[in-house]
């Protein structure tokens, strides 16, 4: 089957990436019909989503609702970036999407996003 | 391997809907014995999960407790429906499940759910 | 494929257990080389999440800051124990790990963590 990967370059502290274009490049390379592809990023201060890419003002949403969920005082973790942590486990570091007729099987709306917590930072996604 | 579709529909704003019947299905057409079961949706503001299906105050809990978290004010997308993106990539659109013997190895109380959270509306579940 | 089962004994409420080792032996006994490995726990009040496993405080920031985001009061299941309910389905029942020259792909940080919301309890995961 073989692995492909793909480096991402943040800029902030958080931000919603589209990689969409990557991972189907990936995704040519391995010349998959009728799979499963997985993405996933070996981090754990990021994550991958499926989420709107239409509209960037549902990232901004999103990571201003995450914000609000996990507090930024508090915690014990001596590195000062547990809320980082915390969101990349509600988010969580891998996406399953079904492949048919070589492509990814996503809706109209759909983009696969990389999400940077503890940014900036290169960070790594594997696509197999 | 093939794919299997199937449509939902929902009559409710947020519900949660028990597919486990309509994957099995899915499953038995597919004629796998040995592999792992993915269930996904195509949408940006519906969601797969897994939970209790024996109590339906389980799901309802859900729900409330999914809106407790999320706020419905303050979002800077224009359609209004903010709430329901994050609360899809919180849950996340797919779920894994092994195959053993043909057969979903689920736990005794675990049921397969769709999860929207801005319907009414007619919705696709992909089964692979 | 086959499918390898262990058991995890919690000796808490709310815990994380580091289950990377029991994971890779897991893996050993299935022989793959090249795969995608789903790690999946039955139970509809525990969850599977990828984290640091460097610093045992991230996982003490990480149940705490999961227990402000769902309250413990105001539900209605009878068994009271919807908060793990709704935190097993927000933190996922599975996780998919690629898997390269018969090893799991993990990140530098990244441990395999089974997720104990309702203990102390005995619990199973599948690895397949």
């Amino acid at each position: 089957m073989g692995i492909q990967k793909f480096t991402v370059e943040t800029s902030k502290k958080e931000e919603f990436i589209d990689i969409t274009a990557e991972v189907r490049d990936a995704l040519r390379k391995l010349k998959r019909r009728d799979a499963i592809c997985t993405v996933f990023t070996p981090h754990t201060t990021a994550a991958i989503t499926i989420n709107e890419n239409a509209d960037p003002s549902v990232a901004r949403d999103m990571l201003q609702g995450l914000r609000k969920m996990v507090p930024e005082t508090g915690h014990h973790h001596a590195e000062g970036n547990s809320p980082a942590h915390i969101k990349s486990s509600i988010i969580g570091c891998s996406e399953q999407i079904p492949v048919e007729n070589g492509d990814l099987a996503l809706g109209t709306w759909q983009g696969i996003y990389f999400c940077e917590f503890d940014g900036p930072r290169e960070r790594s996604v594997f696509v197999k």
